[in-house]
């Protein structure tokens, strides 16, 4: 493959959310056509895009037909199948982000042994793949402390606190029986995350800190730039900065940090993705995280990622779609709505930026 | 039609050129669902919209299908057969803008008769049917006189200069002996325009004012906000409102300015759609033409108008496009690249916009 790709080619991407559906805008922009392989045939990406692939994200002839179409195939949630990865580049097919940083963010003892031994600090964790190693990590980590499942799991989902060591079966229990990763709790003030991206040519541009708050276990609201001091700032691109190259990633990443009472920052977790923290960025910056992804692995130069305003980043979750009607009258409001049919309890249906003038 | 048209609502565009590409992209963004009418399967909008319907203007089926899907059309183009627009009606279809802008915008001496009727002045003009006609109005007029046909040109196809009233037969025959409009000269100091738009509940919103320069009878650069006095502006301003108000209209309509040397506006013509004088606002104010006719044809309240940043737009006409490894390359450049498969001469291909800050 001939990179920069030219105007004309074919991103493909796997996974047709809303991801998807804003990579797919960023695209078309571009001058890039766009081929969505996704489950569901009506998916909020399949609508904007000019080919769509409705099937499972490991069915050879739908890998197949992905394949022939795209230039370069990327994707817009990271529990892609590592055996369709695999089947892709078999296939001859461009990806990125690369394999090695979807297995690693997959794993979620492998993405905290690899950001340790990158330089960036984590809470402290053990491996435990039954309840003997459980109750052996939870022993040696303290309670009250965290046990989340290996693989898989988002928004808060296969999670759960362990607040005495006597509950370590039903933790176990709650969890599926399944590997496990058990993690010291961090005392933070403040969840913060930093969007990344490396270029093919390994240049990389850092949008500024957000700070983002979660209920439920869902985030509901970012707002950037975070005011953090400057030391916090340069300890944080500097870890963005060792992740990707220590991947030696390509396209936009999420970092969600913990900043600790002492202004210290830890990394929670990597997603090897645009971001929904990093939504703000689709009005607050000149070019967004969405076309930011389809420059980096379209290895396009990457665009500027300074903030032209101070922006409020607000999701909207089920019900909370029912406000359309007051949101589009709101002069300072950018709506963005997904285009789902149907707004169940924790889907997130659209969001909402306002933005104020940087200074003042 | 229940407005404001819900999120989820499908926009059916006629016209799938890159202003159709366009609108689906800002429809997208609000979450509505897009079908597109185009002769051409491969249009750029086709493949950014859920619905592509290939077949001619005026076919029956193909406007059945269309209104079927649509909750309101509107259309990118004003040379819109009138029998489409009402068979659309007939088959209990919205559309917006309304049909008698459209036959008003379709008819130059419809147009500037509207224009003058309306308070916003205009050249003399004279019509003729044939060349009798003609030669009686450029004796009236005077030579030096530009002769247009009626109907249908655009990118200054379909019209010619007369030096003398002695070439009437010659410019007879050069624009195809049909009905044409003959037009004293303007002695104009540079062209303005203003894109304006118009809700369903009679509320406006007016971009501030372009200067437009052309190459070849084709918009080559547009930088906006112009500096103009006020006095300028409030004329700008009060024509723009007397259209919108004069024609009932509901969307984006751009009025084409001369500005003479006393600093007195003239309109040239006005165009019932996006227009390609507005592309700066894409990346220069907070909400966009784009958006802007998909908030007023589906019952929104408007967005704001205000700008963000000085912005100069440079269309990328035919070979232009071979520049795109430097525009890309271009930290300041945001790039906008149609997806048209051929780059053939005077064919609009994309644009770029570039940013300064609006004061200093």
């Amino acid at each position: 493959m001939d990179f920069p790709l030219a105007p004309g080619s074919t991103i493909g991407i796997l996974g047709g959310g809303q991801l998807g559906r804003m990579l797919a805008l960023a695209a078309a922009r571009l001058g890039f056509d766009v081929a969505i392989l996704d489950p569901e045939a009506d998916c909020p990406a399949a609508r904007v895009a000019k080919t769509a692939i409705a099937a499972a994200y490991d069915d050879p002839e739908a890998l197949k037909t992905l394949a022939e179409a795209s230039d370069v195939v990327t994707f817009e949630f990271e529990n892609v199948p590592a055996e369709a990865v695999e089947r892709l580049l078999a296939l001859g097919a461009e990806v990125a982000p690369n394999a090695r940083a979807l297995a690693i963010a997959q794993d979620r003892i492998d993405e905290k042994t690899f950001l340790n031994g990158a330089g960036c600090p984590t809470v402290a964790f053990a491996a435990a793949d039954d309840l003997g190693a459980l109750e052996a990590a939870i022993a040696s980590l303290g309670a009250p402390c965290l046990i989340k499942t290996r693989r898989e799991g988002y928004d808060g989902k296969g999670q759960t606190w362990v607040e005495h060591a006597a509950e370590a079966g039903a933790a176990w229990a709650r969890v599926g029986r399944k590997p496990v990763i058990v993690e010291a709790p961090a005392a933070f003030r403040r969840e913060l995350s930093v969007i990344a991206a490396r270029g093919r040519s390994g240049e990389i541009a850092l949008y500024p800190l957000g700070e983002n708050h979660h209920e439920d276990g869902i985030l509901r609201r970012t707002h950037a730039p975070a005011e953090v001091t400057d030391r916090t700032r340069d300890q944080a691109e500097q870890i963005a900065a060792r992740i990707l190259a220590g991947l030696d990633y390509v396209g936009v990443l999420a970092v969600e940090l913990f900043e600790l009472g002492d202004g210290q920052l830890l990394v929670n977790e990597i997603a090897p993705r645009v971001h929904n923290s990093g939504h703000w960025t689709l009005d607050g910056c000149e070019v967004d995280q969405f076309e930011q992804q389809i420059r980096a692995v379209a290895g396009w130069p990457l665009g500027p990622a300074e903030p032209l305003a101070r922006t409020e980043m607000i999701n909207l979750i089920g019900d909370d779609m029912e406000q359309w009607p007051e949101l589009i009258a709101e002069p300072g409001a950018r709506v963005w709505f997904y285009g789902k049919r149907e707004a169940r309890p924790g889907r997130k249906m659209g969001h909402v930026n306002r933005l104020r003038p940087l200074k003042g």
